[in-house]
């Protein structure tokens, strides 16, 4: 019998009426012939509300007891889920993350899932029932402590099980019908992918686009999990993400999508010594503050010789840390002046069809000069081209490079071939 | 160090606020020498409102699924109370039921405590740190599920950790000052009792008292743990339930309170063949229903011979069941009538100075007569005489027995002593 992991995130599971919805679909699902898994996030706000009440008793919560607390969420809904299951006259056994076997780090608030342990989940999927697991959470065995994945873990946890459980799909149910060519809030006439491959998904959501975070996508990558993202609230069929299907290659498209993301700030630390070293310096003080450094440019400088400016993009939550740890080095590092700039954007191309086809980066540049973009930091990878822009001008820079590469759907009839021409 | 075992009730922890107040007092506890470890139950509304949440999925939850649900609520408390006692500078670690080693029957929402393996308080506190467990849950080792422990949970688990730690004593806080002779708000007059023994705490629970829950009482008598009952509104010192405490007899007074109880109902089962084995297959009937009756009068009838009439009392709420339950049986009964009346209360004298002391019943019903009181029914136990009156007589009856027993507070100064008058 086929075994489907669905995962369901809060907006689906928002209240008792949202999770009767949620429980008729899984048991349309189970009806039809599958043994059936899934994992399920807080409902609604009830994180939140729950980060609210922590920050009420105090400033400086501890992380052990914080994912004591914020697990309670997923107890709640994954109990309810199973019993509006049941009550439809299915079958239904909800598990925690320690009782459905995840095991992680000891990170809390960001462990990492180590390996599923799926007994018990194995045992109650061959008595028929139903299985219902928290997700976002596990246990690391050596304290026996309760852990949370952070941002993206209920995602994660749902591919880990169907890892796991050698399952025949991953269905990540959200609130959007699949993966777009660009975020349709921004490019009305942007057109939901059928299929697209890990590494462009890969690329797409590192640069971005939301509906799936990296972490969850490297994971169905590694285990080779096919995913289906599709919407809770249409029967429509969504978006795969599955590896590189034989003898496809030749009809899949240049481009999947434009991706943009308005999470990152600048930092330029201006009259570095143009000397070896200075720069390994400059990282090495960030790196210690745990910062996680997205884009590089280095230029030399033009008023003064023996010197040079380094920019580098960072998630802007997290430029208080990154430039007291570069001020408390401002001796060794040598610089003469640290700005920020919070008012960027970035805009991602990516298409694993790049890697064959010249003229992607020069029609790239050509349709952002016609805009009148201004670019100010370049990265490319061999699947995705990237830059940065003023933060206003983004959302033209989104709308202008989608339609320069004909993503926009014509009669949903618009798929983009490369190659043979086939 | 000596070690105090505190419970704090869902009024104690009600909000934010509230917790913060509680972790100030755990905090002086423990700054003035002590070692503390605390159980606690759901923020004030929390297991109703989940209860409605199930209710409104489902018109028949699964009893696992429920535990897993309502034990939620403790796991959002003792997270946020451990974090508020760090706040103030000292350090705690919160536990779940299982975590704390708190091991149980399977019965999910009225488990009982079989065992408490507390390896990891005693780590926690030999770390110098607070340890928070959540009352009210445990784990069944073999199916490893999560357990609730029904009615007064929460007070029998801080009494089976302090049983385990063998703590010097066990602080129950709850919204009243301690137990006393009488429930003041139907006896303002009543007064607070400094100590009381097991026994009689058992009887006045099992009577209707209802600071404290019988199964809770009847597990620190077991282990001897010393039980403090107190505000957690005030610093006043509150009742101490203990055992006998030797040479100190004589000094007991002969009753120590009035109970009453409103929740019961009476089943008079009429025209019940008078042969051996009727009332047997009477109560085998209700005890089928799980049906749990308190008293018993048999009268024989004086219209009809060789017929009797069977009255008992039971938990309101479970007359539905044992109707069902007796009806279904109507022929191997042979009865000829059924009548239910819930308009019944009963009064109980618990005292164990009754023992020693003659005259404690004639002067019980001489009060009850002189007040105008009808008896219904009548049951005794070497420390206790209970009595079935009309429900809206029973705030008078309570009045009339507590002022005959001169039970009532005269500028804090009348414990009635019995025995040589010393």
């Amino acid at each position: 019998m086929p075994l489907v992991v669905q995962k369901y995130g809060g907006s689906s599971v928002s209240d008792a009426e949202a999770i009767q919805r949620v429980a008729r679909r899984i048991v349309e699902t189970k009806r039809a012939g599958n043994d059936v898994v899934v994992a399920v996030s807080a409902m609604g706000d009830t994180t939140d509300d729950l980060l609210d009440l922590a920050n009420a008793v105090t400033d400086d919560p501890a992380p052990r007891e914080m994912d004591i607390l914020l697990t309670a969420g997923e107890r709640i809904s994954m109990a309810l889920l199973a019993m509006a299951i049941r009550h439809l006259g299915v079958g239904a056994q909800a598990f925690t993350g320690p009782q459905a076997g995840v095991i992680t780090t000891e990170h809390h608030g960001r462990a990492r899932i180590i390996d599923v342990a799926p007994g018990r989940l194995q045992k109650a999927v061959s008595d028929g029932d139903v299985a219902i697991v928290a997700g976002f959470q596990g246990l690391h065995p050596e304290t026996q402590d309760v852990t949370t994945l952070g941002r993206g873990g209920s995602d994660t946890t749902a591919v880990a099980l169907a890892a796991a459980l050698e399952a025949d799909v991953c269905e990540i149910y959200t609130d959007v019908d699949g993966v777009f060519t660009a975020d349709p809030r921004i490019v009305p006439s942007a057109r939901k992918l059928d299929r697209i491959s890990y590494e462009e998904m890969l690329d797409l959501a590192a640069s971005g686009a939301k509906v799936l975070m990296p972490r969850c996508v490297e994971y169905a990558r590694r285990f080779e999990v096919p995913i289906h993202v599709r919407s809770s609230f249409s029967g429509l069929e969504g978006t795969w993400v599955t590896g590189a299907v034989e003898g496809e290659d030749m009809e899949d498209p240049i481009i999947a999508g434009v991706a943009h993301d308005r999470s990152e700030a600048k930092i330029t630390v201006i009259g570095v010594p143009d000397v070896p070293g200075s720069a390994a310096r400059l990282f090495e003080a960030v790196a210690t503050a745990d910062v996680n450094i997205d884009m590089i440019v280095q230029n030399v400088s033009a008023t003064v010789t023996g010197v040079t400016d380094i920019s580098f993009t960072l998630p802007a939550d997290t430029v208080p840390r990154a430039t007291a740890a570069i001020e408390a080095d401002h001796a060794g590092i040598g610089y003469a002046e640290l700005s920020t700039d919070d008012a960027i954007g970035k805009l991602s191309l990516v298409g694993a069809g790049m890697r064959s086809n010249s003229g992607v980066s020069a029609k790239f540049f050509t349709a952002l000069r016609d805009a009148g973009i201004n670019i100010e930091m370049i990265t490319t990878s061999d699947i995705r081209i990237s830059v940065v822009t003023r933060a206003e001008k983004l959302d033209e820079a989104v709308r202008a490079v989608h339609s320069a590469f004909d993503l926009d759907s014509k009669d949903g009839e618009a798929v983009v071939y490369g190659g043979t021409g086939r």
